[in-house]
């Protein structure tokens, strides 16, 4: 039997391309005892995988090279030679971007596709589910009757930090790149409002739709928006730091005022979801009991086939997605 | 009976001047029922005052123009209506600059001398003391072993903080203007190191003395000293803001390269002792009896005569003030 995997095959300079990426097909061995093979039937794109292609320090090891690039997958069981599993299994891992995986069952996890689809398990009951529940309850701490703000709002992590704070009784405000995406983010999701980056000015709309101020916001993104958001956050605003671009050439973008952070006695905390590994549980029961009960929506952009990750992963990065990037791997 | 004063006379725009003071005698009234006449001893002059002096949006309101400079005094009280005060009682409180004040009793609190200093009540056993306890137990909240970093450390807060990093078992390094500050950080406070900003490449010093990285960091300063700082916070690191300088121009110094936040998970936080009441009572009793005992070390630069607050304040802005900034009012 055969596996389909795609390697890292450079690391990028400036903006990643499909020539960093390589397609192979390699023989799987024969299962040992304790082991499952499980056939992958859907893969998570995510932003962090960005950083993991570059060298240097960072919070986590590089993706090394000519390897299998990482990545969470949702698949079945098709043959165990464990005692935890049997084929047929719907499980979700790490497996990265192959069709195929082979495990001892660490990493593993059974999960019950009733009520919930496999998908959402990479997706809002999955990893970026679980960072929005960790940021948001962990950091930002609403409590009803606040402001929550939200950057890169329509995708997998900032939709369910808008949907989690209404279910606080919180007013929340996406901010989103482009008029769809925003109407989505009220109309589907159910936030009080969506203000659109690319054709607004940023601080005034903030200042029209959050005229009280701001008390807790989840940044996605940094840079501007982080700029924009300071001088609107109220005193004691809580800020958590999930994700932070850097600028065109990869030279970093500045806070242009920190003397808001004393000036409004803020709190702005950085956080990483895989450190919080004790919170999993708590938070994955509470997301797949929104989603079953169809409490908490999301949306998915999926692309056919593993040969289509590379490209679907440079939309990721460009913002092409609209909410969870995900590959199907039929 | 007359009370010499000194008000604000104009809000400055650039630096501050003798010009931006008005010295000032009034008369004082008769006391009434539940009265204290107090003769301050000791003003208080603190960095804190320079905010006051702008108008606008700040945490604080601002100080009225033509009105007496805010602060903190410590004197005797000299004439008494109230039951809860008697006439020789050691007294603090906000009487601001001036050599007399008059009290209904609210704000006012007695302090026992017999082995603690009564201008130490204005510094490590008062407000700056308390500054000090609060940012690093209850922000930095340093673990035996770790490395905690302070800059403006000879300063009223920052000497403060060092020696309760010290106390608490962990590394002690500080950051200050010159090498007699330095060597009085040391040699005299019992800090592991101290960096001389003006002379030393702070990232390369940071590097040699903190060779495992930074845990903790009380900022009093902001600017090129915080950019220094945050690639050598080990993850998980906490930076307590206390005090956050403007530009030359009174413009923002950006934070260069936020994207060590979410590196190093990071917490960030701005704080003013003012809005923690509650841990008064606690700061204040474990600071007495370390200053009692002789294991909390302060050094004070006193001014003499109200007439010369001015010039004292304009100093301490300049750094020139070494130890806590008081004027003595005899």
């Amino acid at each position: 039997m055969t596996c389909r995997r795609i390697v890292l095959a450079a690391r990028p300079t400036g903006p990643v391309g499909e020539q960093h990426f390589r397609l192979e097909t390699l023989q799987l061995p024969a299962l040992t005892d304790g082991q499952v093979l499980v056939r992958n039937r859907w893969l998570s794109l995510d932003p962090y995988m960005r950083g993991r292609m570059n060298e240097g320090r960072s919070y986590a090891a590089s993706q090394p090279l000519d390897e299998t690039m990482i990545g969470g997958t949702a698949g079945e069981v098709i043959e165990s030679r464990s005692p935890k599993f049997a084929a047929g299994d719907q499980v979700v891992g790490m497996f990265g971007w192959q069709d195929h995986g082979i495990s001892d069952g660490r990493g593993l996890m059974k999960v019950d596709t009733a009520r919930i689809p496999l998908s959402a398990y990479l997706g809002a009951v999955g990893m970026p589910g679980v960072t929005a529940w960790v940021g948001l309850n962990r950091i930002i701490e609403p409590k009803a009757g606040e402001t929550v703000v939200v950057s890169a709002a329509s995708g997998a992590v900032g939709s369910v930090v808008g949907q989690l704070a209404k279910l606080s009784q919180c007013r929340a405000i996406g901010i989103a790149g482009g008029a769809e995406k925003c109407a989505y983010v009220v109309d589907e999701l159910g936030f009080d409002a969506c203000i659109d980056y690319k054709s607004a000015d940023l601080g005034k709309e903030l200042k029209r739709l959050a005229p009280d101020g701001v008390d807790g916001h989840f940044e996605n993104v940094g840079g501007a928006i982080l700029d924009a958001l300071l001088p609107r956050m109220n005193a004691f605003g809580r800020i958590a730091v999930c994700g932070m671009i850097a600028g065109y050439d990869g030279d970093p973008i500045p806070i242009r005022n920190p003397a808001w952070i004393l000036l409004s006695r803020l709190k702005i905390q950085g956080f990483i979801v895989s450190e919080h590994m004790q919170l999993w549980p708590q938070a994955l029961a509470e997301l797949g009991a929104q989603v079953a009960a169809g409490r908490m929506k999301y949306r998915e952009s999926i692309a056919l086939g593993l040969e289509n990750a590379p490209a679907a992963f440079i939309g990721l990065l460009k913002g092409r997605n609209f909410g969870k990037q995900l590959v199907k791997l039929d």
